[in-house]
């Protein structure tokens, strides 16, 4: 019995590393059909994601199951349920490549919005790019300093976030209302990938080391929208 | 033990109606708030989502401690995880919520748009509010065709949403940048909204039939954006 229950939690653990890390690759590709108006990447961002999708429905069953047969208690309940959420939050985060992929598509061959607002949201997809990473190692290794240092990363993204508001206001940046639009939805989705990868961070730091972390679990967002 | 057992479900189910109770009310004021300017009842929304989201953590904390000590299988196992979830979407309209309010609160004493966009805007927020109510009278309820309907309706907010884009484009309809900012941020906002209405509505088809309800589990995101 104990055999099979750690031989399907290994399974949960690997199925989570194949999960990260296509988010990771999710987010790469978004912020590189950006970079370069690449319309092949930004296709397979947004294909791509329906595999992120089944894998979550994979990790759910997985865990369901994990719960009703093997009615695991102390850390191994803790790994179940925290494999669930990070699923769950994980499965949003390819949502959100997937938006900004699709943005980049639209806007094909143009990039979506002109400089010097482009180089911001650029700085914003690569910050959300190296979350991505750290979150894919971070699954792996679960190294407790790495899920620290995802946490205070994130208040990066928050500021470009909020300077981002700042740049569409300034009326001395050109927009179109279409590039307006755009860019407002490119800082939304990006920041809240960002989110996404703190709220994993917390949990598993949770997990490792058993002691809640101060704050919400749940990818927080508050509220300096603009 | 089942007579414990019985009691804690008992209050896991009342807790979830409180909190969708909350929710509901929550979206209810956020959009008189936006109709009417009103920023008392603005801020009555931003300081209530500190309560829907202690909820949420009173919710996870018997959830888990319900997995552990009384490992339950089956419907009672379906009924714990679903109320675990449950409390994850409600978490997320209430801040969904907040957002609003605080955009009606930013732009005090002004409408945040002008007509015809508010009008617009107006209607979204109606159909978020009626599947605010809705969701919490399926989690009283748990009234199947109440959940169909939930399902149904949510296409009508997204034909809004669509919509919403549109108009925000059409050059004819005067908009200062902050007006298009303030239109895109609270049209995704209410059509998200919507979006975890029906991801209630289908956890607790689920919960109630055992049947797994064709779709993802969670709040659909899907990609016609604008």
């Amino acid at each position: 019995m104990r055999d099979i229950f750690n031989q399907e939690l290994k399974q949960l653990g690997s199925d989570l590393e194949t999960m990260s890390s296509q988010v990771a690759t999710a987010i790469e590709r978004a912020a590189e059909s950006l970079r370069n108006g690449d319309i092949i990447v930004a296709e397979q961002v947004i294909d791509a994601d329906e595999r992120i999708n089944d894998l979550q429905r994979d990790i759910d069953d997985l865990c369901v199951m994990l719960l009703a047969r093997q009615q695991p208690v102390a850390s191994d309940l803790r790994n179940v349920i925290s494999a669930l959420r990070m699923a769950q939050t994980l499965e949003r985060q390819g949502d959100l490549a997937r938006h900004v992929a699709s943005i980049a598509r639209g806007r094909y061959p143009e990039p979506p919005v002109p400089e010097p607002v482009l180089g911001l949201i650029l700085e914003m997809a690569d910050l959300a790019v190296k979350a991505g990473r750290d979150v894919a190692e971070l699954v792996r290794t679960r190294d407790l300093d790495l899920a620290q240092r995802i946490q205070a990363n994130d208040s990066g993204l928050d500021e470009l976030h909020r300077r981002s508001f700042q740049m569409i206001l300034d009326p001395a940046n050109e927009l179109s209302r279409q590039q307006v639009v755009d860019a407002v939805l490119m800082g939304r989705f990006l920041e809240r990938f960002g989110d996404h990868s703190t709220s994993v961070a917390r949990r598993m730091a949770y997990l490792v080391s058993g002691t809640q972390v101060p704050g919400t679990h749940d990818a927080e967002d508050a509220d300096a929208l603009h």
